[in-house]
């Protein structure tokens, strides 16, 4: 289960102070709570990065997708090419039917949807809710696998009916393995609840879609229940980035991190992990190790005994840490995070360290929903290193006072990203098309 | 339980990332978590508000105390007067033993020390822990009663020996009704923690005494199991402001609230509280319900038939709430709440809304133990209203978009503080000094 746009402090049992989510609250401390998780800055790498198990850039998905819009889109028409083997194609191959519910974003052409990277079943958004007529974009269609179900459908109704179709899928498919990948459009701006949620949190109507999610998460876990699947079934609950920050009262929270969605910053990329494993995950635990999406579909392998694909993969085997978090040997080998925002490695993580190189990047200040301001760009200028496990948000460039440790981070980026750059795929402009030239990103 | 400078995102169950604190989390797991308490910005003041009911300018502790030192304290030596009837003093009327262990920081007179306000037992700490000869104040003593045991003593056993002394005070009393209040020292700077906890959390040392203080409050929960109290004892874990920034690393994370300790933006004021109490506290409950410091001297009245206070109290009776936090109806009538700072009424909230008038403010950035910058004076020019539902971390001054909102609680602030000006009282300098003009205040 995979939320837009959803920050890594809003659950209540990742801080919120407002949001009230006590099935994501029941289900973590029947599981385990990731604390150091990332995702990537924007939707579409996020998504290359669970499905492939690779950095973004490595397979042709450096940015987000669009469909042809307002002028930042005349070279995001792209998606995950064909060849490329994703976690429901190995799942597949190892007998699990395969489901996927909700936003796809790796592509509109009709070799990058769903159905071709795996999935049985699709129903849902090819991209972003908020790729609508009203802003400049063609219509907005609700498909069931490649077919159109109709066109700019009400969003109040998104949570909802993809909830009943991934309770549908489940009911059946229960009688064989299945793998679900649901991935709400909420709450990614334009945020709508159904007529039940509206002004149900009492804390404004972001917490009412959060709160939506949150009863979706409830009745997916009991229906598990009902058909006596609770034990054996992996839950993992995640968001795709930070919260988009630009959005005001409509967007969520950060927590303690700095920044939002977009930036290389903790708070675009740290985002909440929650995942429930009764035969496997012991009840109430808490990991800090750094993991990241890259590391599910090798740990999801495993865990099935599915192939791994042929392809060089970035991520890493969790299994043993998921079942035994507690010891310290059951991590995998430590190894650099690498912070990739529109193809460029901004920054990497070495255990508690994290060194950005000069990038640039956005600071909002009182903007939203309801208020004005603005975003703005900024570029480092130098190095910075932060000790993210006494600074979390950092606050506090330490880089003058740790040279040996800042030199030894800046050779691992230099290094890394030549390496990425020997081995990275062009985007996949659709068939016969010749790869674009790749240019700089301003949008989302 | 009181800590000193903790911010709201410094425990685990409270969203933090680093902090490992399993008896705190499990503390609320088996009680209530309250989300939206408030402590007021600095030591004095909030340790004033707990043990009398009353907002601090009311019992004349409109800021920090200070022993004689550097400049800024030339004015801060006062204290709580001896006639103000504190929390200590109607529990020991009904009949309760009063034990009070740590930091105490009302006042260094003899007339103003623990045990002439109530407690029948002491040891701790007149004042903060970084007022030591080497920063210009005189001999920090450890005292037992008003007898002193130790000057400046070694400050990494301090929430040891603490732990130690809170223990024995509730072996020696486990026959009786008891009043325990334990304030300690940390993780206020210099921070220091034992040898069993240095490097212990892996993620600094703040952490590292922080997890000190977890496993202290797991020591005094296992003995209260042991002695059979556990059904029937009420224990709260709360903080007396947010972190104080400015020592960076050394410094905690106030999650998702802006800035810190001494201001009154909600990092500087909202605390994370836990209570716990078996046969009334429904386990796992969360409120959100906007609650302080002030509120737990009639709620520890109502709860241990205790007489009130005669003078006028600004705090509610929470009792009903906490036996039944789901139920809107336990809530107590809605008040607003006062942010009060050196005496002045910066902010007021009613429900979601926090409306500030002009004050000054200060910002910090890029500062610390490793890091480097400063601390920097801001004056807000014009009303600033916030939605603190939607919009935790007053990020999005909404002022122009809500004008009768804007309005009613300016109106309403300036009525309170015009209100609290006609019924405060003046700090009292000891006995025979004339109460000394109230100053501007720049130090904590």
């Amino acid at each position: 289960m995979l939320t837009d746009d959803q920050g890594f402090g809003d659950l209540s049992c990742f801080g919120s102070p407002s949001i009230h989510s006590p099935n994501l609250d029941r289900m973590a401390a029947a599981g385990i709570k990731m604390t150091n998780f990332y995702a990537f800055p924007s939707c579409s790498p996020s998504r290359a990065a669970f499905l492939t198990g690779c950095y973004p850039p490595r397979v042709g998905i450096p940015d987000v997708v669009a469909p042809p819009g307002p002028a930042w889109t005349r070279d995001k028409q792209y998606g995950l090419h064909p060849d490329e083997t994703t976690l429901a194609e190995i799942l597949k191959a190892a007998g699990y039917a395969t489901g996927m519910v909700g936003k796809w974003h790796l592509g509109h052409f009709a070799e990058t949807m769903p159905t071709r990277q795996g999935f049985d079943h699709f129903f849902g958004l090819p991209y972003s809710n908020d790729m609508q007529p009203e802003r400049g974009y063609p219509d907005l269609a609700l498909l069931k696998n490649t077919d159109t179900l109709e066109i700019n459908p009400d969003q109040s109704q998104l949570t909802s009916r993809y909830t009943a179709a991934a309770l549908d899928f489940i009911r059946e498919q229960q009688d064989t393995s299945f793998f679900l990948y649901l991935a709400h459009s909420m709450p990614h701006t334009p945020i709508y609840a159904s007529a039940n949620f509206q002004g149900k949190s009492k804390q404004g109507l972001y917490a009412d879609v959060v709160q939506e999610i949150d009863a979706s998460v409830g009745a997916i876990l009991a229906e598990l229940t009902t058909l006596g699947l609770e034990e054996n079934t992996l839950v993992i609950f995640t968001s795709d980035n930070g919260p988009w920050l630009i959005y005001g009262n409509h967007a969520g929270s950060a927590g303690p991190f700095r920044e939002g969605k977009g930036t290389t910053w903790e708070g675009g990329m740290r985002v909440p992990m929650i995942a429930r494993w009764p035969a496997k995950i012991p009840a109430g635990s808490i990991s800090r190790m750094p993991a990241s999406l890259i590391d599910l579909l090798p740990t999801l392998a495993q865990a099935t005994a599915a192939p791994l694909p042929e392809r060089k993969i970035d991520g890493r085997n969790l299994l043993a840490h998921l079942s035994n978090p507690a010891h310290p040997a059951s991590a995998p080998p430590e190894t650099p995070f690498c912070y990739y925002r529109s193809g460029n490695l901004d920054a990497v993580r070495l255990g508690k360290w994290k060194l950005h190189v000069p990038h640039q990047y956005r600071y909002v200040e009182t903007v939203g929903d309801d208020g004005e301001g603005g975003q703005y760009a900024y570029t480092m200028t130098g190095l910075e290193l932060y000790d993210l496990a006494g600074d979390p948000g950092e606050r506090y460039n330490v880089a003058a006072s740790y040279p040996e440790k800042t030199a030894e981070l800046e050779g691992l980026i230099n290094r890394l990203q030549q390496e990425m750059d020997q081995d990275r795929r062009l985007p996949f402009y659709g068939p016969g098309q010749p790869p674009g030239a790749r240019r700089d990103n301003t949008g989302q």
